[in-house]
């Protein structure tokens, strides 16, 4: 018997070896996540295992891996796109991609540090379908989880990274106080009028979206390019590309904030007009001037709760009509576009196996496949 | 008129030469925490300046350098003791002060952090008697405001600490992740109950004291050496010695949280008390038998609050008195006499010149001098 169980099938192709029929860019873009997931996971869960047992748990709670018992789920975690860029990068310049795993955790540790701070600062109480972290162990919790997995990064890149670690830590130090800056604007951005002097502007709104999204992604490609050894104009270029895919998430993700399926996004139907969010689709059709322009930030302005929900869903969907009305949709579309065809230019100055650049193609369309 | 104002007087010593007399102990470290603090100060300023403006003026308030509008203030800021920490460190192993200051100023920014974030957890409303960052500029801003210090202080490390620079971040990333895990044991011992079984032990209290306090303490010394070029044993002995500073202070700290003057702490008396903090003097009153120690633990897990406010200063007095008489004071102050013991036996290997000594065991006793 166990011998048969170790003699393959007379079928089964060696591992690694191409399939028959070139993959959909969708599922090779999905292969090249799941990958950097896999290879990520260990040294994350290594990590989070030095935390003492309660900011542990709030972690792995976070992170899929646990209930708030404690117990262990089987998971399916996030998107780990931060990973699959660091990986991509090392790969880009020649280099495995175990030299990058170092930089693809701290990634996606300073991304869930700042999920799960920003979801105390904008009182998110469910993300992923789950109570967020601070809605079910405390603020405080929340706080300290946070911080810890900030530290865990820097532990992590400075203890693992060899050689080239403290210049990768170099770069995740530049890319987190972007991070912070970006978290900072939009929160700012809140206080700020519906129209009139000191509406937020597009320009505005690119530069936080390139420091709140862009930063991270580009940090993370410029730390796997740095530990698996480039120069720094191939570092440059990278990150560069990076930053960019990020805008255009952030803008993709702004198009489904308002006429995103919830069956598919998880989120509420035109969330992101019911918290008032400053999202670009809204930034852009606030810069229109008429009557119709005018009549959106009237009805955004409008500090009122409507008699009951129906109405308020009827204002909700006025609103999003104004604002594709107003151009505010396409401008998003335009924007996010602009953003991918940047990044495919950087992406084009890097000389870089094809089966790398098939990859970063393929992640860089799925960034916008949700909506275009 | 202006001549004789730019003619020094005929007596005035030449700047930097020695005093006649030797100063005293005390005169002495408030001497090296000032030269520390006016070392470091620059490079402070200089991080927090390369924040975005809201966050740049949270930090700013909270470092008594402006007010809530921005403001600036003739300041009196804190202690200084983690700079000096670093200082004296590089001094000891030979290396001039300016070496240790990315470390002293890193240390500083991570001190800062710290507080930032505990007080929003502890829910502490003044800090040297002004409203806190989060009751000055919300929740929200005071989680941003912690997590951009902490970042500056590896941004800064790794961009300005020169070849030992990473050395030092790597020490650094240590001391905060115990910082964390210190703040989390602090959280929850405030769950745990006053008596029996899941009481907090004095060895658990020594942990968490540790950690707290002792880490940052150790990590500042640790950079200082480290930055100054020193071998491991040098490092590991100055760290030691002033881990185990930190542990004495935070003994220090309790006691005066108890029997403290107001006027002196600018805290209320009996403060920890009325908080209901597990301090060590209660922590070791609690370990003790009998119905002293049982009043005890009945008066501290009532939760009823009493008819008045007279009523309650009665309680708390009461309580304290219980404390006394279990000997929770004299074993708060045998910890702090013993750490300070350890601490001087570590500084005792290090060899060093007298100057340096001299200044560390100012330094050291000015930590117990506020009680004993």
């Amino acid at each position: 018997m166990t011998t048969i169980a170790h003699t393959p099938p007379p079928h089964t192709p060696p591992p690694h070896t191409l399939p028959p029929h070139p993959p959909s860019p969708l599922s090779l873009a999905a292969g090249t996540t799941q990958r950097a997931r896999e290879l990520t996971e260990p040294l994350l869960r290594e990590a989070v295992a030095l935390l003492e047992p309660w900011t542990a748990v709030m972690s792995s709670y976070h992170l899929g891996w646990c209930r708030a018992d404690g117990s262990p789920v089987e998971h399916a975690s996030g998107k780990a796109v931060r990973p699959a860029l660091a990986v991509l990068a090392a790969e880009a310049v020649g280099a495995p991609a175990e030299a990058a795993l170092p930089g693809a955790a701290a990634a996606e540790l300073i991304h869930n540090f700042s999920l799960i701070h920003d979801d105390i600062m904008d009182g998110d109480e469910e993300r992923r379908r789950r109570p967020t972290v601070w809605k079910e162990f405390g603020v405080s919790g929340a706080i300290l989880a946070g911080d810890a997995l900030q530290v865990l990064a820097f532990d992590l890149l400075l203890a693992k990274g060899g050689p080239h670690g403290p210049a990768a830590a170099g770069h995740l130090a530049v890319a987190l106080r972007e991070l912070v800056e970006g978290q900072a604007c939009d929160i700012q951005f809140s206080a700020r009028p519906w129209s009139g002097p000191g509406t937020v502007t597009v320009a505005e709104y690119q530069a936080m979206a390139m420091a709140k999204t862009g930063a991270l992604l580009a940090g993370a490609s410029a730390m796997g390019a740095v530990l698996g050894g480039a120069d720094q104009p191939l570092v440059h270029a990278l990150a560069e590309a990076a930053g960019q895919l990020g805008l255009a998430f952030q803008c993709v993700d702004d198009i489904l904030g308002i006429w995103g399926d919830p069956a598919v996004t998880g989120k509420p139907v035109r969330g992101d007009l019911r918290e008032r969010k400053k999202s670009l689709p809204v930034v852009a059709a606030s810069a229109a001037s008429g009557s119709v322009a005018r009549r959106l930030a009237e009805l955004l302005a409008d500090g009122r709760s409507p008699a009951g929900e129906e109405e308020a869903e009827k204002v909700l969907l006025e609103a999003a009509e104004l604002i594709e009305e107003c151009g505010g949709r396409r401008a998003c579309e335009r924007e996010a576009e602009q953003a991918l065809a940047r990044a495919r230019a950087s992406l084009d100055l890097v000389p870089m196996p094809a089966g790398v650049r098939a990859q970063y193609t393929a992640l860089a369309d799925s960034f916008v496949a949700r909506v275009m």
